[in-house]
Formats: structure tokens, C-alpha cells, sequence
């Protein structure tokens, strides 16, 4: 069987986001729970499938259940995961197939965490440590803005990519994030003023890094057939795909070519649909050069030319493929594992017709995509409005 | 549609368990799935979804695309859980889910720990630590054997348990152990001597208190029309079922029924069977209470019945229900998270006529059943010889 256009997102839920001091992890976790069922008009009592993300600042072994604790719910169908960027959108994956093989009938995804106000240097050295290669990267200290300045400086070697091409990913980002009430940082920059902020990791400044935030979000996913009965209009998944290469960035094959490419062809075959049919993409923008790695890969532009497809304004509103909307991971918030999620609910959104003054025109089909474990771990999910299913 | 019937397990390994100096938990998890890969003359190219349980030792925020990135193979689909006793067997569920769906077609499920040589004090305290309820419990340092001497003198005051029948649990697991060349803890013991080992938490001794060890194990899913062209006679999975109450103990509606008796009646539903139709079952023994518990809550005896079925003989070899056949947590070993898994390739080894001196005469249906999170968090599976099936 495929699960294409079999489950429907009907609820969504963002809570504030920056710093967030008096909030807890479960806290927040919990809040955007709330905010969730309240969109879709739903009783926690229904929620009979949980999905969460753990928590940096506050793990726990079983923090999927211990979440169904707090909300005083008990799902049939419960799971904790906790890989990193694609982590959210394999939830909303493993949740269609646990609803099409009658498992459950309606899953919560939520994710939040306090990494702005929470994480202790201690914990985010160890988390930091715990991720590189034991053999050949945790003994030089390769940290992760180091690993992407690896990928951005191998993309301008093989291709040309400028500085200014990747600062441009954070420009045009932030334009989209001026545009979002719930953003962050909405004050316009410039390329000069990436270029300008200080240096992280060469060439990465500042202004090309992801933020550290407080925040969560959350969406309900039911099956397709049940999701009319909802307030807002059904966002339908039409294709998923996951994808894997390597763990460490120096067992990479290669910088510049991700698992994306596989885990982008698996969403749009079961979707039945090419890159030409998506109307908008939120990407995974932990940092810019990452943007310009999966336009290549996901098919929206040759590989290679990631940088003039964004200097040309194509990833602007108005352009041929609005990215990154809500201001992304750079501008609207990056709460660690609960980033990604943000880029979920606001492709809903803009499915939906919600989205503001940076409402795509005639948005029917998007795509998301997460990436975590320096571009090696991918997921790629197609969403369409419900009349483009047809 | 169901998945009773739908994938079934093809390949099983286990490492040796004990005392393993010189091995990592990476190194015994790659080990494990070379042996299951082995039991299924399968080469791991064939391998497109991968589950892994993270290592308490080793722990990686992205431990399947680790273990992936190791063993140089690339799944498709991919999952890091952490949860505990029940997390095998919900893997189980989860990738019977990902292939009747597409999602792929041939799932390695794989967990190995070194907590007997590689947990430091201060990585076991902190553990403990976070698992407990941060009001309720964390500020008196309500210990997980505390936890479960609870749950035994709840037992104890509402149904009249007594140690010797707790005490019976262990015999009777460890006499089992004393035909499995494997198992770790050999030497038949007897009432007396449980009740003469030392008090850890009162009223649990330490021959109550399960092994902790060195280990791992290994499955192979596959669908079931796939399932014919491998050496070993398949395992089909007839049933599956989760079932969570309360995280914390401190919350529990109740210290002596659990969700166990949610997981085992879906479990049965999805089977289309019942606890009469089962002629063996593995349980989860971290301690010796938990196993009347889930006798009483998967319908093996009435509730409160736990201590006499056993003390009766019930769940011995040539009993009405032979019951950790292998010797369990208490006696086989357990080495954390991946301890669950040797139960697991237990009833298939049963199922498949191949369990030599501890073998169940007539073994058709096997019950296998998991717990994490002091009866919380519940697993079970159904599974059965092909014959079975019609």
C-alpha cells in the first residue's frame, strides 16, 4: 500500500519563541500541545499516538511518556526520537503508516525545548563532543559550525560559490522573517552586514549561523478520510522519504552531495510529483550553505549553481520558489530539535491560505525537508492543499 | 488494514553476554547484526531499514545513523529509540508498520550494551537520576530497585504475595538458565537462597534483582511472503500492542495492574487469539514482582494469582506456560535497553524447534512481553510457526 494523501495534518501549534525565561522544556512542551488541539478543536482524550522529540536541556529516557504524564493522556502508540533536523518530519512519516496500519487514529507531534535559557556550557560541550567521530574528529574538537564551514568551503571549491552567495540565504531569509509577527529577528540585513559580523568558523559569520532559541511547536496528523471534520482546511501528506548516508562529516563521500538527493527522489515518487510542481520550500537552514546543498539536491536547481539560484532572488517571496517563508532556523527560531518543526507548521499554514503578508500566491504544493548529523540524515515530506490531490 | 501476519522474523543473533572486556557497545551492537545477518544468509547490502536502541555507555544523538555509518549501509528508513524494556518489541511493530507500507522491505532491529565493563558510577547515578519524577521523586532519591520494592509490597499487602513466591520467579528462571549454554548465571539456586542473598530493597533480595551485563542481539523483519526463502523456518508476527499509564511511579494509578493489560489484550485482538492459545511466554524480569504483575495483566491467572501460579509450577519448563525459557533478565543477562532482545530471539529459537534441552514441546504460539519505566510503558507481541498462521 502507499501512504500517499492517506493522512492529513489538521491541527497546528507555535508557541512564542527567543528567550523564554519560566518556561521549562515539558513546559513549553505541553503549550504547544495545547495550542495544537485547540487549532484542530480537539480533545486531549483523542490523542491516542504521541510522537516527541527529547529535549537537550531537560533529557529524559522516556520522554515520549513522559509527556502523556504531564498531559494526563495515554496513547496506544507512543515514541521518543531524537535525531536531529529530519527527526520531526520522520515523525509525521511514521505516524501515516502507524494510522494506515490501524495502530492509531490521531498523533501528536510536539517538540520544544529551552536551549536559549536552558543549556548549560557544560551540557552543550558534551552534546557537541558526543557527535563527532570518536576516532578522527572528537580528538581535534571539530565542533558543528566547524563541520559546515567544511561543507561550505568544499561547495566554493567545486563550484565558485562566493561568501556572497551565502550571505544572501540569510538576507533573503530574514526579508521573509520581517515579514512574520511570531519571528525573532525581523530587522531587514544586508549581504555586507553577514559579511561584516564576526567570523565563526571561515567563512561562516555570524549572520550565516542558525539562532539558539526557546520555543516549540506541534501538529495533529489523522487519517485523510477522517480530516474534513476539522476546523481548518486538511493539509494532506502526498510523499515522504528519508535518506542516510554517513554519520560524521569525515566519513562523508562527499561534502557537497547529500542523502537528500535519495530522500527527495522517495518523497516526490510516492507524491507522483517533481520539483517542478512545488509551489514553496521550507528548508533546513541551520546554517546557509546547507540551503544551497539541498536546492541542488532536492532538485530545484543544477547542482553546483545552489548560489546564483539565490543570489537570482528565486528563494524570495515572488520568486519561481519561496523558501523558507517564516523566517527559518537563521531568522524565526532554532530551538535545537524543535526548529524544524516550526518549517512544518508554516507550510501548513501556507497551505492553508494563513500565512500573512508572506503568503505565497497560489500555494498548493510544498515541500519540507530536515537534515540532521552534518547532512547525513535526511527527510523530505510533499504537502498539498487537499483539492490538489486529485 | 492489520499487520497480523503481515512481516515475520528471518534471522536472529546474539553475542556472547557476561563480562566482555575489549568490546565497545558499537563494536557488540555491529557484532550482533553480523550474527542475524549470518542466521539469515543475508548480506548487509540487503538491509533497508535499521532500528537501533541507543547505548546507555555509548550514547549518540544519532545512534541507527551510527551503527549505519559503521557497518557502511545505507537504510532508508532508520530509527533511534531509547524507551526502555518495551522499545524491541515496539520496534517490532513499527517496522512490520514501514514495510506493509512500503516504506521498505528488510529491517535489521539490533541493541547491545556494555553496562558490566563500560558504565562509569557517575553515568549510571545520573541516569537514575533523570528517570525519576523531579518533584516527587528526584529530591529523595526514590532509586529504580526503591521503585520496584514498591510494587512488590503493594503486591504483598493487597493479594498476600509472599517473598518465597517472589523468590520462586527466580528459581524457576534460573533452572531454565542451568540448560542454556548462553546464559550467564548457570547454578541452580533455590528459595532459601534468595531469601539468604543480600536486601537490596526491601522486600527484594539480591537474587530478585536482574543481571547487569555486556550483550546485544539482533533481529531481521521482512514481509512474510518474502519470509519462505530464508534458511530458518519463518516467525510470523500475529499480534502487536502497546499500552503506557503513568511515567513516574510516584503518578501511578496503580503499583499492581498496569498497561500491560492494554498491550496484551491488543496484542491478542490483532492475533485473534487469546493467553489459553499461547504455549510459552517471555517476560520482562528486571525484578522478580514485575513477572506476577504482567502474569496477572496478560490473563495468564486471575489478578492477584501471580505468586501461587508460579509457586504451582505454572511457568516452568513442562508447566501450562513455560516462562523465560532462556533465563531471562534475572539469569540469561542484561545488558540494559538491548536486554529485552534476548527474549525476543528466544520464542523464535523456541518457534523454530531449535532451543535443544529447554525446548517447549509443541511450541506454536509464543508471547513476548516487554515493560519499561517501572510499568509504564508496555509492549507485546504474538508470535507464531507459519503453521500456525491458518
Amino acid at each position: 500500500m502507499s501512504l500517499r494523501g492517506a493522512a492529513a495534518i489538521v491541527g497546528i501549534g507555535d508557541t512564542a519563541v527567543g528567550k523564554l525565561p519560566g518556561w521549562t522544556a515539558t513546559g513549553l512542551t505541553v503549550e504547544a500541545a495545547r495550542l495544537a488541539l485547540a487549532d484542530a478543536a480537539l480533545d486531549k482524550s483523542a490523542i491516542d499516538g504521541l510522537v516527541t522529540c527529547d529535549s537537550m536541556v531537560e533529557p529524559h529516557m522516556y520522554h515520549a511518556e513522559l509527556i502523556a504524564q504531564t498531559m494526563r493522556i495515554r496513547p496506544r502508540w507512543c515514541m521518543t526520537l531524537s535525531a536531529g533536523g529530519a527527526t520531526n518530519f520522520a515523525a509525521v512519516h511514521h505516524a501515516a503508516a502507524a494510522i494506515a496500519t490501524g495502530q492509531c487514529t490521531t498523533v501528536l507531534i510536539v517538540s520544544a525545548d529551552v536551549l536559549r535559557t536552558g543549556l548549560t556550557p557544560e551540557r552543550a560541550q558534551a552534546q557537541m563532543s558526543s557527535t563527532g567521530d570518536p576516532d578522527f574528529e572528537a580528538p581535534y574538537g571539530l565542533p558543528v559550525p566547524g563541520s559546515y564551514a567544511l561543507v561550505a568551503r568544499a561547495h566554493m571549491h567545486a563550484y565558485g560559490t562566493t561568501a556572497e552567495q551565502l550571505a544572501r540565504v540569510a538576507v533573503t531569509t530574514r526579508a521573509h522573517a520581517a515579514l512574520n509577527p511570531a519571528a525573532e529577528k525581523r530587522t531587514p540585513i544586508t549581504v555586507d552586514d553577514v559579511l561584516a559580523s564576526r567570523m565563526i568558523a571561515d567563512p561562516l559569520h555570524l549572520l550565516d549561523c542558525s539562532l539558539v532559541s526557546d520555543g516549540g511547536s506541534a501538529v495533529i496528523v489523522t487519517a485523510a478520510e477522517r480530516a474534513r471534520d476539522f476546523p481548518h482546511p486538511p493539509v494532506l501528506l502526498l510523499g515522504a522519504g528519508e535518506g542516510r548516508s554517513h554519520e560524521h562529516v569525515s566519513q562523508a563521500p562527499s561534502l557537497v552531495t547529500s542523502a537528500a538527493r535519495e530522500s527527495g527522489r522517495r518523497a516526490y515518487d510516492m507524491a507522483r510529483l517533481g520539483p517542478a510542481d512545488v509551489d514553496f520550500a521550507e528548508l533546513y537552514d541551520c546554517f546557509t550553505p546547507v540551503v544551497l546543498v539541498e536546492l541542488e539536491d532536492l532538485g530545484f536547481c543544477p547542482k553546483g549553481e545552489g548560489g546564483p539560484f539565490v543570489a537570482d532572488g528565486h528563494t524570495a517571496l515572488g520568486g519561481s520558489l519561496p523558501t523558507n517563508t517564516h523566517g527559518g532556523l537563521l531568522s524565526h527560531a532554532h530551538p535545537g530539535n524543535p526548529g524544524s518543526m516550526f518549517a512544518l507548521t508554516e507550510a501548513v499554514r501556507q497551505l492553508r491560505g494563513d500565512a500573512g503578508e508572506r503568503q505565497v500566491r497560489r500555494a498548493e504544493i510544498g515541500l519540507v525537508h530536515g537534515q540532521g548529523g552534518i547532512l547525513s540524515s535526511h527527510c523530505t515530506l510533499v504537502l498539498g492543499r487537499e483539492v490538489a490531490r486529485s
